[in-house]
């Protein structure tokens, strides 16, 4: 009851090119802490506020992008109930053996129509927050880099984003929180989705190619914060795409960089907040540009053709 | 699924001493916007962000103190659920009938042990925050006062906290996120329950006299609107109890303060994130102090003894 | 002593095509205070936080642009030294009589070698920012639109930026704080230069046609009110050209913006504190661009080219 | 010109009673920068932002205090006519050789009525913030503590305040900013003075022992600082006197709080623009509680009595 089903997203494993200069952006810069790495050549790493083991992997590859995108749930008969609402659906699943991802349980795999491959899991190991659950102080000194709360949500880019969302609304719960149309007024250009009560733990864009990765977000706690993680990013000359600037869609304050291997990657702040008795918002395809950009009030080149 | 039965706390009935002054009070200075009366002499007011109807609500009497604390749930569905489960807990409900509040659906009403008044209700009227669900702004210009986002929770005071924190927790699905221990080690002063991911929905404090409120809290966005809040408040001469300063429990910042009738209410920001598969907090009697205010590290006299 | 001669920049007298639309701008959305017109047609407004009765003045005219720029100095002795340190470096200056404009005392003009009309004065009548002087209240409420602190300075092109400076050095007390330098190592692209110990009180920047304005530029607080600004100009639809985003030189925050008449304004937020004793910063060709936008690291296509 | 005379505040010379306690404090907590000791045991600090070789001395003593605050001057003729200054008012004046405190020139020290042993300085050694002079970033990364950007202000209290005050306007070009007055309306009961267009570069309070501290002040850039000075303060267990709060009195926020040699020290943050040419601002008694302290409205017990 009250949060029940999916809890939040998870882990993101994402794909990178050269895998010690990854390791050092993520740490250095983001201000990640490495937590493990496994003999399949993956690097786990977790944000500053959270207590389970990792939330962003990385393993080396031919090509950016991202592998998989992980969803916590309420435990064990929850993601049994979910794999079947899946199949229900029609939708193949399988199951990934515990300790496949290091500290991490069974794992409900499957791909979605626009071919991104998402995971459920009930169980992480809680490692904490370095605070403890007795007498905490507010937050840990001396930590370094853009250092953000969690791994937030992500962008998903690939051809049939209806599929994708009815699979998130119907089996997996998900509301329907904002949407941007095409110019037929009809058709979604991309919509946001959410299983909690932020405006978004997923959203997804319709876009020519599959299994696309448009960014990986990390929630910051304040404006101050975002300007100081557009400093540091300046500081190791991180490329940005843009910001520090506000998202209409979600209220949402934002920077888009890109990590050493040109994924995107994006640090979120505020946002507002959004229950599932709630209308959802929608945005019209002449107000697309403030609706993603509220200051420019245009997209910028970037946004609707570089992925990976 | 995700978000399901309580979602959030969606209003407070709560007894001034004088109407006229208090309406003032609520408006020019808290910035809440008032959306109607009724005939029996309730005053409506809501929040800058909060799309319902009405979340806080006024009446004259002879005393200060709150009526009743109402949280809304997903759909009639879940409030039958709700009611069984209270039912089911040998807790007496009421159903007091559609439009007894304005613009609010039918609401199940009981008393806890700690002698105060829960309702539980499923509909009330969306009346958006005046930006519309179409291309909308990111605020709305001109807004006076405080202006807060929305009623955020409350904290109640009475005996019985376990036997309040059992009803939350069994039959409404809340979780306990963080609880202050007294000198034995066992017994709780104080507890703090979520029913989404916030870091609190309500809260309770042990105290010999039942039925008593120590405060309604409203979300402000940013330290510097707390600031801004504190500000306001020395402006129109406001009792200001304690603050801006740093709650350890919940992390949040705060300021809490008194309306004309001596009801304490507090500006509340920030607080960390929970999820119910997260451990709760605990606070040992030696360091309460910190816990309530961090920076003070010690409770100030009011604390524990002016409720209303 | 202490601050002596020059004491601040205190008047900007723009052009603007239309004076019913600026005269709308400037209040509504920029929220400055309209404090007189007199019958040549100008209106003059004031800041927030400023006492002086005006320091952005707009006339109607057929192209936009600035008239004049004006500092206050400390008394009428400083004046008269002023005006007799500028005839020994060879400037010719007039004096213009006290009420030619509202308010304002005496005034020295003369014209520096990049073409622009510069003006000291002694006398503005304290209007006061509305606080008074005995037991003032920190702020004051209900304000409109962005609402800045003060007229902090502005941007001058023209061809002798090397004349410009010698006359403010030498004649004026001002100093070097930062300065860019062309691809030859040697020639000024630009300098920067204060009166006070704030990180500029005017700027300049070579440019083939003189007399012209980059921006005039206004304070703000905090880095909440620049996001806040910028906020208000795309509700209003007002044309942004960059921001919010960080200055290298200054470390200021910014947003640079257009007035319907396309004079670029600037909301400017910080910088540290230079005093005289202190080095000036050089910028070389190859990091200018993170020198004017610390985040894009380039400078955006209007920066050099657009100026009125 | 425009800056001329007395800079800025540029030592404090503090008595502490446990050298390496202190040490620890001003390193580790408040994030000063240690730069040298000398063989009369004084250690020297500096602030992030300060270019000067230090700004914060302390050596050990029996009992802790101000040894004296130094100002620095704009050069050796500024220096030898502000002497001469000082003498026409029949200050008696000596001179401390260059050298004697590391990397400081020649010294002219005095004793003001209150008691309090005073400097004027032209030279100490640039040695940088750490940024350089070309092409710098914005911040340096990874600093610990507190970590304020310059020593600001200090607050003196003694007898004969208007003794005091005299010399500062007469003799060192210092302005009346704001003052507190006492019943009577007549008596000054507290002053604050500029050099500058600081709000303060040095205040007095009237009490009954002379050559007292009532605290050092170092400046933060924003009250997000301000909020993590606390923090940190409350992670160290530090003794906080009173904040983070706003004073009526500058409008600047801050945080009183003792060194672990019961020396107050202040946080401090805004402030607003005072210039010569401005009207100077009067607190009346009944007033003083919000004009020191402007959201509890009255002087907490230790503001007028605790002092070193």
């Amino acid at each position: 009851m009250a949060m029940t089903g999916v809890l939040r997203p998870g882990h993101a494993v994402v794909r990178v090119l050269d895998l010690d200069e990854s390791v050092k952006f993520y740490t250095d810069v983001m201000g990640l802490k490495e937590t493990g790495r496994d003999n399949s050549g993956r690097v786990y790493f977790k944000c500053n506020d959270e207590r389970d083991h990792n939330s962003f992997i990385i393993r080396k590859a031919d090509r950016a992008g991202m592998d998989c995108f992980g969803f916590k749930v309420a435990g064990q008969a929850a993601l049994a109930e979910l794999e079947g609402n899946l199949r229900n659906l029609g939708v193949t699943t399988e199951r990934v053996a515990a300790g496949e991802m290091l500290e991490t349980g069974e794992r409900v795999r499957f791909k979605v129509p626009t071919g991104h491959t998402i995971e459920l899991y009930a169980e992480k190991s809680d490692v904490g927050n370095g605070l403890g659950y007795v007498d905490p102080e507010a937050w840990l000194e001396n930590q370094k880099g853009i250092n953000p709360v969690r791994m937030d949500h992500c962008l998903m880019y690939g051809g049939d984003i209806d599929g994708t969302r009815k699979i998130f609304e119907e089996a997996l719960g998900f509301s329907l929180v904002e949407r941007v149309k095409l110019e037929d007024g009809t058709t979604d250009l991309a919509t946001w989705l959410t299983c909690s009560h932020k405006a978004h733990d997923i959203a997804m864009v319709r876009h020519a190619e599959d299994d696309k990765l448009h960014h990986v977000s990390f929630l910051l706690d304040t404006w101050e914060q975002v300007l100081r993680a557009a400093d540091i990013m300046s500081m190791h000359r991180v490329s940005i795409d843009i910001g520090p600037t506000r998202h209409g869609i979600t209220r949402g304050t934002t920077i888009y960089f890109f990590d050493p291997s040109g994924n995107r990657m994006e640090t979120f702040c505020g946002g507002y907040q959004w229950y599932p008795d709630m209308q959802p918002t929608t945005w019209t395809w002449e107000e697309v540009g403030r609706g993603i950009f509220y200051h420019d009030r245009k997209l910028n080149p970037t946004f609707l053709s570089v992925v990976t």
